[in-house]
């Protein structure tokens, strides 16, 4: 298996996104700071951080801003093989503006994502040695909520991939402004089995109407649908600059639930691509070390840290994880700082 | 009443704010940001990013930094119509330099306002139609203090408004480093009775020299001067960076108090302008609904997100306010970000 | 005429601009600066920083970007009362990322503007007495390309302005990426006759298929299709940072050219908009003094000074105006700063 | 005479400098740059600088802002040690709003200086020791104007100097929106003869009526006031961002008349205190050297270079500046850099 | 001994510091802040900006980064007459870059130092009459730790110090990966005895194998080494932002053991250099009040106000301090601002 | 051939550049510009924006510094498979400071480059199969100079490319500040022949001793050393910020001089990197096209815009050099700007 060129591909939309500096507000101020995101790119981005190979399939439009795009995406590690270039004359980057919260005000997200290149991407435009030459793809619901289209191609790459033998990974992250619980219950119906589920326990009981307590509901989804190993990630918000973070993940195999004390008073600088971080800590996990445990201890890790990072992208490579995960597993006084 | 132009007129002095950037001080850096503000400013910004017509009457300098200053109150939604000019030799914007604090270093102020153009504006330069056109004029305690000549004329300004008709609502906002607090007090005597009047617990102590719990202090304004509602904020300074907040109203013809639970733990990123925005918030739900329950749930939310915003000047409008009054009257958990 | 609520009413698109810092390029950095801009909004807003009243129809979207533009707006002295806003999930505001050229190197553009609300806004969102309350209405060329329904809604209010006896003022603005030179011939032809019309002479030659002497040009404008005035710029490019600038002003009532010598070596900040500061200019002498030669004067020197401002909005009043205007006209040396 | 521990000593005002960003301008924007000038701060900074031991006597708020200034003093190399503070509450320092200009706009520039603490600087607050330890002394005409108790105390302190053997420099640096030439004249007419006298070709003539050419105007500065050697600048303003300089000195022991071929091509980034910067090379010429040759060399080294700098302050070294002489005297190609 | 011109020499390496923006990381971005920074220049630079006279003894490169260090050790009211220049052509100015922590993500610090100029700086390259000027010599651990060539200098430096009759203050400020602990318990041995003493209770332990609680340990340095006061200071270390802290001093003539309440919940905004800011304030109250009491009070205060400052050097004033250390003796409600 | 994994293959070092904001100097101000840049860099960089694959073989330190550096290489384009990594406590990455230069005052340029971790890279840690892998290996005279291990080590590579049947190319770049001009003479001879060689006609004529024109120098080469093709490129520096630059391209087998007109007038924002954008134009157009005449119009073009980008880096795409290229072709008006 390691003779594949590919450790992980993902697919999925990159957005810009233009936020005002520190403290800013969108409806004020001169000047705002561009980075690149989008779910399934922080999953690549941070798995490779962590030192294995990825490759993100998308579509960018063919100008100055998706190549800033490209630019970007290959500093973060990831490679830019698989991008397809949109030469439409409406070809367009999805843009979201970020504002943070501060306690009793809540962060701001305003979405301009319609009508993206992503949505006119084709399975012709994929080469099609990307299916044999992968270990494990990942997607995640977003992908498949942006449109009908694209809902289409997913499904078809995902079963493209299934035969070529690789592992599947899929993150439900609900969006209630792409659609609605009853369509995204069953579109991810049409998907599964597939060998890794995220999905957090507030979506397994409202979209999958499940009951019980965390541990029933985990164990369901692989009794119903096949689903090999599920993941569940568990925040306490204690104020919006202050949480609490740490998962649960269960194998099916075996039966066995992972878990680990959870990261307390995290200092929360910026709060998106947490979630995606979570996943890629897990995937690294599981593709470098085949191990739950170490998969929980790295999806904990490079999830609570990502909170303490501007911007969507995860930052944190293999050395930093491993004092973080060290530090968390050591009990007493600890230096502040090593020099 | 409706027919009437502005719903709020202010009067006072608008200031340069000159403050190094997050964290930085005023010895050292290279760099200030620079706003304007005042606190019948940011009084009448609040009010009108809620949704109704204000202005405010001022003086400023006749060249580039009065025009800044200009071009800033119309940004925050103030009507220009009654700014005044002034050409003269001396003409100038007072400025005021804000370095924020952090335990235990307290936020440093230093004042530059001395000589200012509003001292130097007069009855005559105000078009006479400004009284018939106001429903309600505010002012506080600050340009009284300002100077000799500033004082008189607002005291005119004020029975103009009164016999206009309009409703008058004024705050105390003592300052002890501009009058002392005799003078104050008789000044303030002078102006009364009056429709709203905001005062703080410990002004009302001190300068007005009441005693009693706080509804005995509030209830007396309205005996003693004919004060028709009376509304006084209590806030709790857990640490520079943290603090509670919530206000008690009291109307006179009903004998009732308005109260509700304190906003909490909030994130206190720049406070200067959040007792301005109490104000509006009130004014607001006065003006609007008529209501003292509806001013009191205004008021608590525009200075508690206030506290969170860089500047003096409030940024929410109607939307963001109804959205935080909303999430404050819920129970239990909440989201943390709506996508 | 006099009695009119505002000088100018324009119709058009108004745009987020993104640009990265002085020298950076789109496709690296951290960082954009933010403004708006729009063909007509720079219009409206130069006529309104010489001391006219002036507003704008235009549909944003009902959200915080939106807001910011409004925000925006109101800065530049151009009235927020017909703005339209848009709550469709699909609203947005269109973006333009501009970065400026050096020698060899030209200046590159991005545009985003398709599926902008401006497309969604119709006739009946626009309240009706603004035909009756206005003096003169102007529109150009670009908000007769962007869709097939704004092109009609910008007919028929043309139409509206007229038969409520408002001066038109159109200007070509030609934009081969926006439709194409048949299209544009056609329809422009429906709106005249007009009363100013601003146009290029490369635009007459190739679009009008005009031929001749620049004078001949004009005046043909007058002769086929009725209109009253003509104008057209003469710049000549030294290099991308230094530019000469004048133009000529045909009145077919008496037969008259306008002229004067150019502002020469203009050094060259931001070249964007400098058309639309023309216009700006033009019309502001017309209004203001009902002379060609002062709309002439005016109209070089907003538009001269404007290649100096980045950013699309002019930020030059009167008094800056004057002086440069008065500047121009002296002959031999000056001071290079009044102190 | 090295015994005495200052080379230089001025006495002036010491203003804070607020300036938008590159190409930004006053009624606009979000930021300033801070910086602190004063004509004859800039005189000692470029002296000391240049190695030699300076220090300034001035009045500073004793405040935060006060502070800052004493910091930039002392980061410029000039002594702090005749610094004397104000804790009047009217105390302030004066400021100046400055923004770049591109042609065909001027720079713009507003003074807010009125009332400064400098104003109340008195004799007695200087230390006596002053006068004796020092070589020379430099003041400029603005000191003179600023108001009629700093001119007296201008007056009696440089006749203090006088006594005490130092040298005396004055520059008439005339300002007409301080005084009228009138005043100025008979004023500095008290504090002649001096020993070195800056004056610009066209003050002479207006001011003092002089006529004839320029080296008979220089001569005759001697022979009437008795003042020994006399400098005169020569600009030649070939755009805002372009000039070329030099200038001519008159050592009237001798009648001798020192020129150099000017500095051609100057790319003028901030031309404020290019004057003052030629000041301070010809007085470290003369206090180094004892020669008007050198003199004439570095004041217009210094002066030519300090164009190219944002800032009133110079900041150019003895090293920069000896390259800057040595590749003015060269003929012929040069290297570009050195590396 | 007030006759000497110096209160407090000090030696020592300074460095380029290298930041990234607030929340920003050394792996990305497109800015680093500079600023100057070094224990010993940390500790003069405190305690001359409460009011007393010191200077740095250090080698820098001749260029233009020397330069700008030269600049910032005046701006920071240290004088410059002890710094030598390196003209070797790989002189050079050790650099450190460091990134801000935020739970639970440490600080990261990257140090490039070797090869610096300090190294290379001889005794004969400081003017002998130091000694003698001199109230009191300062230095600290990272100084012997650096070469082998700067420790032989340093320890012949406190010898001469000692000579001539200077008191010796000395920091252990122990850095493990500069050199091992025996090494330097070794070399501190060499030093002693000395008059004060700033050690960690970890290091007394670890390296001093001190055994007992914190006082046995503080007067085991008295009795074994013949120190003549102890300081050792006790921070908690809440959170990365949040911190505690106090101190302990031990005078040895009276045997008294000086305490007073923590400074709780600090805001932490840069904690590099409170320890030198803690070394400042006991030093300044040694020398100003030779009071061991005063000694604690100040070194409290301007330590805990360090950790809510950026960059390494303090920036607080006497009359900041005062206020601060006002502020902690008092019990119950204080003003959050003073205006 | 085309069947090789990469296209170019690069060997030097990387330093991180650091330069203060446009216009302030290294002496002063707050902030620093980073950037990443070298030589050999540049060129990898410039042939891969222009759509080849390459890489660069260098040794970087093992921190947050090198993996910045390593991020940066991946945004520009430039593969990491060869970056060999420096765990050595004294591992560090040269530095050099950077400050724009303005007429008469020439860039400042201030090295940190010595023990740079790139002197301590070995043949052993370079795989094997970059040898067979790679169509063309470039060079610059820069790494010879560095220091003798790293000179060695150099030459040793080139044999080896040479023998693995890759072309050699090679840039003179003579810095007079790394060594003479005798032992760089005789080191270049070592490494002859080879296939393409850069230099200029200065050193020519200087450390080659060769006299004659411009095409005898050039000739002389593959005469003497068996140099099959020979670029010199030709700047006139109008000013430090307008220059004109063209090259001529001398291909021995046929005897041939290759030439075209020049750019004129280019806006010099950054001069640095812009011989290194010449070497990438010319060996894109060698390795792409096989055409010398291609090769000459690349050079030419992508230098001259490189001249307008702040960075060492180049930062033009094929579309964008492509399109100067159409436009240096094209006589008469063109447009400023395509929209």
């Amino acid at each position: 298996m390691q003779a594949k060129s590919f450790d992980l591909i993902t697919l999925g939309e990159i957005m810009l996104r233009l936020s005002p500096p520190h403290g800013e507000r969108l409806v004020r101020g001169d000047v705002f700071h561009k980075t690149a995101g989008g779910a399934e790119l922080n999953v690549a981005s941070g798995v490779s951080l962590l030192g294995l190979r990825t490759g993100i399939i998308s579509k960018l439009p063919d100008n100055e801003i998706g190549t800033y795009v490209k630019n970007r995406i290959r500093f973060v590690g990831v490679s830019d093989d698989y991008l397809v270039w949109d030469s439409d004359p409406g070809a367009r980057l999805g843009i979201y503006y970020y504002e943070s919260g501060a306690a009793p005000r809540k962060p701001a997200i305003v979405y301009d994502r319609k009508y993206a290149s992503i949505n006119r991407l084709s399975l012709q435009e994929v080469p099609e040695q990307v299916y044999a030459d992968t270990r494990m793809f990942h997607v995640c619901g977003i992908t498949l909520a942006l449109s009908e289209p694209l809902r289409e191609l997913t499904c078809q790459m995902i079963a493209k991939f299934k035969n070529a033998g690789a592992k599947i990974s899929f993150d439900v992250n609900y969006r209630a402004n792409l659609w609605d619980e009853d369509t995204a219950r069953k579109t991810i119906q049409r998907i599964l089995p597939i060998d890794i589920l995220f999905v957090s326990e507030e979506t397994s009981r409202r979209m999958f109407q499940k009951t019980g307590d965390l541990h029933d509901i985990m164990q369901s989804y692989c009794e119903e649908y096949g689903v090999k190993m599920v993941c569940t990630t568990q925040r306490t918000v204690i104020s919006p600059k202050k949480h609490n973070f740490t998962s649960v993940i269960y194998e099916h195999a075996i039966g066995k639930f992972y878990t680990e004390a959870p990261y307390e008073d995290i200092d929360v600088v910026d709060r998106i691509g947490s979630g995606d971080a979570y996943v890629a800590g897990v995937l690294f996990g599981l593709l470098k070390y085949a191990s739950p445990q170490k998969a929980l201890a790295f999806g904990n890790a490079t999830s609570a840290v990502k909170n303490t990072i501007p911007g969507d992208l995860p930052s944190s490579d293999f050395k930093e994880i491993s004092r973080i995960i060290k530090a968390h597993s050591v009990q007493g006084l600890q230096s502040e700082m090593d020099r």
